[in-house]
């Protein structure tokens, strides 16, 4: 069996630089290996409804964003299956029966579900679809047959929570699912990207993000604002480089090839680390620098989202082709899981059959 | 509009005359009242799983039995649309949205689900949709736009429930779903018959239940050792009518021309009753009466079950058939709901040309 790929984004917003080096940047990559048999890109419209149904027009208008930048990366509907969850119906029946194999308490103790409900204020109040979506995301991973699904460390107990679903639903009905794995970010500086203020959480409200649909003047104006060592405040200063956002950024996306291009007095990040370290170095020339790459890097996106922002109805057709597709495989995956289950009666001939001659035996002896 | 009634059984044994008096029954009289738009009847296996997932051959065996056990009672096929809930994909789709409008503290304090699951033994090990069922309940009511619900009073919470999900999606999504009605039993001895042993709960292990399938013999032995009065030990003692299963019995099935035929020397059951009361009657006399009473009461209906049970596929393609219209009028009520909350883009013109202006529009200002 080929290797299949699950991945995907919650349509609440545009998709910023942090997504980009966390996830999309690699999902491009992997698939241009040509590794994978089958890749699918979901664009998780019902997952953000979950703590947003009394905002559907937030979700709504989010999706053409995320597509959009989805192709602005390089992801290619001829290699890439870009889907909207919500178009797919199996997925909600899969999760209905995916949530008579976990408890209530297995539930409780997932870690990623009790960090996001203290991050959203939930308490007491959290809606019931919030509070199982590691079941409905179970049901997204399974339905493709993925083997593969690249997310952050933090995804790491929602992945165990699908894999237990996996073991569980074909111990108890048969050979059905596939146990997916996890893939990894390479890099750590992409883990998770800080604000460009410095803070762990990037978020529209606190105008800390840059997004891949930025214009130049706003990336300059972002980088240049940039929270670095607050205690490098002379040039000849030695300046630390763990929780400077400037060089995390570099981190991140400075490719060797930049430095002959916009800083060849350096042959690469080490040695510019090394004089900011010692001092002598002052924030804005690197600055400038970060700028420089970021501008070199976000450009061609930018350029191509254009492109796609000027045919929007073809962008919703790329959707709607991908939805079918991924629905004609879900489709495939819910008969294979209902048989097991053996709630397919009306195509169960034996069922029948058998049924139909009990009860012939039941009268025969009675007489 | 007119009137639409939802009501159903899990599928996990045959039914028995508890089912009957405190619902069978009535919901024949009311089919043939014809003052129903339509009936629909539902074997719910789905909801049967939650609690037996790793036992889905005894919901599978049973669905035929309960199928045979309503057309038996006289369920007809032309005037209630019989079908099993598994085979109606939209109804896990309209609770997947259901489950964002609900929290899990209020599922928690849902009183039917404590009870349960205290029956249950489950304490935190509640698989999810167990915990979730009264979600589910409400997709399976609204999804049929039913006005009517015929159940116990017990069920009052669940009602509550669907009425709140109701509310709350009319008021963020706009008027879209049906608040249902209850329609409780008005016979209080049918609201729960206890088993022949007098206990409140009857179960196939308790061996305390007569079925509706149950043969003469087999009825006329349970009726012969049913718990009456204890302290009621000679004829001419007076006897207690309270917690006496035998005149419960007769109080949810006896008729006042069974009195004429099988027991002439009363008039009705009230002067039964004093005669017990006052003592001088014994209790082999009044179980020789309500054996008649049940003999006469469940002829026809094993007749008729017989009959049915010779052309089994025949049965199965009743459900199917009910089952095919029980779900064009479920995926009407699904296209409402995504319509109501604008999920369905792919057919939403207006939603594409107007982001196609937008992306203009930023584009011209831009240039």
């Amino acid at each position: 069996m080929g290797k299949i790929m699950l991945t995907g984004d919650r349509p609440t917003g545009r998709l910023h630089v942090g997504h980009y080096v966390g996830s999309l940047k690699r999902r491009v990559e992997l698939q241009n290996t040509g590794e994978f048999d089958n890749i699918f890109v979901m664009i998780a419209d019902a997952q953000a409804l979950t703590d947003n149904a009394d905002n559907p027009e937030k979700v709504r208008q989010n999706i053409i964003e995320v597509a959009l930048d989805y192709l602005a990366c390089g992801l290619d509907p001829e290699k890439s299956t870009m889907f909207i969850q919500s178009q797919i119906p199996e997925l909600c029946e899969l999760s209905f029966y995916y949530m008579n194999l976990v408890t209530v308490s297995r539930l409780q103790r997932n870690p990623t579900v009790k960090s996001e409900i203290q991050m959203r204020n939930f308490d007491t109040s959290i809606p019931v679809g919030f509070f199982t979506y590691p079941i409905s995301q179970a049901a997204d991973i399974t339905a493709f047959k993925a083997t593969t699904v690249p997310v952050g460390e933090d995804q790491l107990p929602m992945l165990e929570q699908t894999k237990e679903i996996v073991r569980k639903f074909n111990s108890i009905y048969g050979d059905t699912l596939v146990e997916p794995e996890i893939l990894l970010p390479d890099n750590t500086a992409c883990l998770r990207l800080p604000g460009t203020d410095g803070k762990a959480k990037m978020s529209k409200s606190l105008n800390n993000c840059i997004y891949l649909s930025e214009e130049p003047d706003a990336i300059k104006q972002k980088v240049f604002s940039m929270f670095t060592d607050p205690t490098h405040i002379k040039v000849e200063d030695p300046g630390k480089l763990e929780g400077n956002t400037v060089f995390t950024y570099l981190d991140a996306f400075c490719r060797p090839e930049y430095f002959k291009e916009f800083l060849p007095d350096y042959e690469n990040l080490d040695e510019l680390k090394a004089h900011y370290t010692r001092g002598g170095l002052g924030d804005m020339k690197v600055k400038r620098f970060l700028n420089s790459v970021l501008q070199a890097e976000l450009e061609p996106i930018r350029n191509r989202r254009k492109e796609y922002q000027k045919d929007i109805p073809y962008v919703y057709e790329i959707l709607k082709k991908g939805s079918e597709k991924a629905e004609s495989v879900a489709a495939d995956t819910l008969r294979d899981v209902k048989e097991a289950m053996k709630i397919n009666y009306f195509e169960d001939q034996e069922l029948i059959n058998a049924q139909a001659e009990k009860f012939r035996e039941g009268e025969a002896k009675e007489a």
